[in-house]
């Protein structure tokens, strides 16, 4: 018999006033929102003031409260709820990607210190069930390779400037106005948001914990006129692509824009939308495909995890408890498409230099680069980095000899 | 702590095979096969024999075996042996997507009073793990519509026929060579088989059992030159697909091909691939795609349900339970692109005539017909029948004044 849960909610943002509409439009769902803890004592609220309190401890210690769904934007102090609610016996439910990724070592342990679940579906691409089948139904499938569109702001700004040329202030205004992009886009345009995600991603598919610090990426910010019009001439759609594979025991990882022609899976991706492709031995490729953003969205998966809940639902992190966790390694070779405007590439950046065009404002390269190469240059302005459409990401297996086997 | 569960397994055919090699080399599955029971006595097996046995009993009084798995290909013996296990205290798996389809009421009883469970994921798309989400991750979700490339070898043959120009008797024998599609195609091109599929996910995500009869359905054999030659023009693709909604409490679903635009989400599913796009209220439209056919995508599936049984887990049929089941109704219009090359098509059939077009060997029209026309149709030699890229299907409110309402 199913249990029906008390919420103690934290934050009243726009996923947490979703989640009430949801909760109270859902039929049958076996949760109620008994509290809900908000910072600002003086702000109308749509919904009856006695939900309201302004004191943690309301929540924490309730005892008829089962659940602490937390919605708030501060990481850290979400991190210290987390724990709290975990020591004082309750459930936790959030989207906080930030939060998860940073985290994902003591969530793990203190869930099992204090034997309560931890869910996160909605940090992870908002309403793609991507965390709970990469738990459940590739519990025995061998996964290699997980790859997507992890950030809905710049798939949509993408979006707009390739299919629909409007200029990239343009489209970035747009997603802003739209709630997809934050007022500062830093996160999203440089890629250190998808990095959150990739990097829960590998925990579920791999059971290798990594600090997304350790990732290296490369943002959509640089995208320069030469490079949409050689995307335009080659009929190719660009999108900013995050990936994690195995080889040879280890884990390689990066995000960075990727030119994608017509047939790939990812070019029908549009707008706020995000895709997760995972390759396992034997269910091969999948794609689930979803919208990355939007309140009701998240709260969808949100109250995904809470219904998961009632029946006694926890993340086993079964690759984590493995034999054989594999090692996360930067030390890998990339094909990249580089323009450079400042004069800050040389050829000898390049492991293998295939072409070299100069022109008038800048000058163009391709070849293979090591991974470190691309950090190197998401800190130099003027440089400008695309996959090629069959980006091809290699081991280093001997730096000295540099004997490479291709993925 | 997960059980190690003993599988006896009926059927030792392709996906059998797949099915020993994934246990074999996945580790930590906590399941075997304790035995094997096929017909054919003296046929060479690759595996030993000491696996086989030529009698049912042999699993089913074998009070170590927890599971039956039954992967072979006769429906009518599958239900007996699926009634049979769970009498004997089994819990069963299977793949064979016409016995569950065609006895779903039953299934769902039989689970009830044995308080055993039937899980069925490789029978819906192969390695697609749509029924587990359709049941855990739209618990609570108002699913609105569910739509797809629910058959792989008729996927592969439109892809092979739109987009490299072969031939439809190529296309076909390649399919036939590759495994794809079975010596007899009709099942396939005249969109049976998705019927089943169908069905089953219209139980598991609008809680209507209906036979797979009662859905309406076109094939993709009827596809002439003239069709092939209007979708290059306009640059779209054909796409078989099949779909079910509900509209004022009523569940509307038909399979037929379609005209498909290049940016439409199932334009990339290509080949042997299948797609399912669910639309809810609140997590909005989700795609899964992945191989829908196949030695080891449908082992997978298989293995996942043989796995999700080591944590005792059962479909609950949640939207079977909820209080206002939907009725299902074949009363709907649909526009249509029909060609006819024998005469059999008269102005009279459309409800609305929008086009009509005499060509020396055939005649084209555009309109919108019932459901039940569609059903005629099929029966009609001559008659090629496609929906339009921005497919509408609507309730027939009101018969006497064809008062409409769109979807």
């Amino acid at each position: 018999m199913r249990k029906t849960l008390n919420l103690g909610v934290f934050g009243f943002g726009v996923v947490a006033q979703g989640l009430y509409h949801v909760i109270n439009e859902t039929k049958g769902i076996k949760a109620e929102i008994k509290k809900i803890v908000v910072k600002n004592k003086t702000k109308q609220r749509a919904i009856p003031m006695e939900y309201f309190s302004f004191d943690k401890e309301s929540i924490l210690q309730d005892p008829e409260i089962d659940v602490v769904v937390e919605l708030t934007d501060d990481s850290e102090a979400a991190f210290e709820l987390l724990r709290e609610s975990l020591r004082h016996g309750k459930a936790f439910v959030t989207a906080n990607k930030k939060m998860i990724a940073e985290h994902l070592d003591e969530v793990y342990e203190l869930q099992r210190k204090y034997g309560k679940p931890v869910l996160y579906e909605g940090a992870v691409c908002a309403s793609i069930p991507i965390i709970r089948n990469l738990e459940e139904y590739y519990d025995n499938d061998l996964i290699s390779s997980i790859e997507g569109i992890l950030n809905g702001s710049t798939n949509y700004i993408l979006t707009k400037v390739i299919e629909e040329n409007l200029s990239y202030a343009e489209a970035l205004s747009d997603a802003q106005r739209l709630g997809f992009a934050e007022s500062d886009p830093t996160l999203d345009v440089r890629a250190y948001d998808p990095k959150f995600k990739l990097s829960i991603l590998i925990a579920h598919a791999f059971g290798v914990f990594i600090k997304p610090d350790q990732i290296i990426h490369f943002g959509i910010d640089r995208i320069n006129t030469a490079d949409l019009q050689y995307a335009r001439e080659h009929e190719y759609n660009i999108k900013l692509v995050g990936r994690a594979f195995k080889q040879n025991g280890k884990v390689y990882a990066l995000i960075s824009p990727q030119l994608i022609d017509a047939k790939h899976p990812l070019n029908a991706v549009r707008n706020e939308y995000n895709a997760v492709m995972v390759e396992g031995a034997f269910a091969e490729k999948h794609t689930f495909i979803g919208k990355g953003a939007g309140s009701y969205p998240t709260a969808s998966a949100v109250l995904s995890d809470i219904s998961a809940l009632t029946y006694g639902y926890q993340y086993e992190y079964k690759k984590r408890i493995q034999e054989n966790i594999p090692e996360f390694s930067n030390q890998g070779l990339v094909e990249v498409i580089v323009s450079d405007t400042d004069g800050a590439v040389t050829p000898d950046d390049f492991e293998q230099l295939l072409e070299q065009h100069n022109y008038v404002k800048s000058v163009g390269y391709k070849g293979t680069v090591t991974l470190q190469r691309l950090r190197e240059w998401f800190h130099t302005p003027g440089v400008s980095v695309l996959l090629p459409p069959d980006a091809k990401i290699q081991a280093m297996i001997n730096l000295a000899n540099e004997v490479l086997e291709t993925i």
